[in-house]
């Protein structure tokens, strides 16, 4: 697998699996009925921001991150990202390369700690993965997301000094 | 004192009391040195976003407020809303007005919980205001904002359900 710079051309590649798993409702923040235009401008970031795909041999997208300053002014130093996998390929690995490699990013820019601001509590997978990464559940608004099947669950902010 | 919406006629009142205390960069986490067409987009908000502003009986702009969703798509829910009172006119309560303001406001919405994403805890004044208000320190992220004089210090996450 490897990680590279996102550019134009691969967003026809992440698109579907975005829309697919932003329509499901289940793990993010983002409007449900998201067009295109719009999902495109909220993921494909320029700098300070930065968008990465994950790609196997064949050059097939298994997934994407942003990643991005979280606050400004006093606060920039903290950092944020956003973690997208094709569903059709997971349990590759591509997940924690992504959060491997977003942190190696964060670090390398100066960051001093990333911030998860919305991480759904039944997102168990996600969650395990990201405390494994050394991530902490810093708090969790109660009833914070409106889950499709679960109804109102906790909204998990997370967090780590780098 | 009265509290409504902000016109673009405000804008001229709120902007310098903005820069001042954005330029002292103790409490927002905006960059210090924004200017004004930045400071004007991100302050005085279209739909579903909302600025106010409170006057006194002459007319004079005392301080702002805005309020917008804090998430969207399944935790669209949370509301968040910003405060900005003009240092000249501190102590009469602005603050207290603007803040009940802003919940009568999300309660009205239907907003059932507002977070505040970025309260810098040497801020201790607004601390105990939100407090007063209803609100609690869910976390503090640790040395979450750089304060000009004070170095890395807390930054607070304040939260209550509606």
């Amino acid at each position: 697998m490897l990680i590279r710079d996102a550019t134009a051309a691969d967003w026809p590649a992440v698109w579907p699996f975005f829309r697919t798993v932003v329509r499901a409702g289940e793990t993010y923040t983002y409007p449900r009925d998201i067009d295109e235009p719009a999902a495109r401008a909220s993921w494909m970031l320029e700098p300070p921001g930065r968008t990465v795909v994950a790609v196997d041999a064949s050059g097939t997208v298994l997934g994407s991150a942003k990643m991005n300053p979280n606050h400004l002014g006093g606060a920039s130093h903290i950092a944020s990202a956003s973690f997208m996998v094709d569903p059709r390929y997971r349990r590759r690995g591509t997940g924690r390369a992504l959060g491997e490699h977003v942190l190696a990013w964060a670090r390398a820019e100066g960051y001093r700690a990333m911030q998860f601001n919305a991480v759904v509590e039944t997102n168990t997978g996600a969650v395990a993965l990201w405390r494994s990464l050394g991530f902490t559940i810093m708090t969790t608004l109660p009833e914070g997301f409106h889950h499709p099947a679960k109804g109102y669950v906790g909204l998990h902010i997370m967090y780590q000094q780098l």
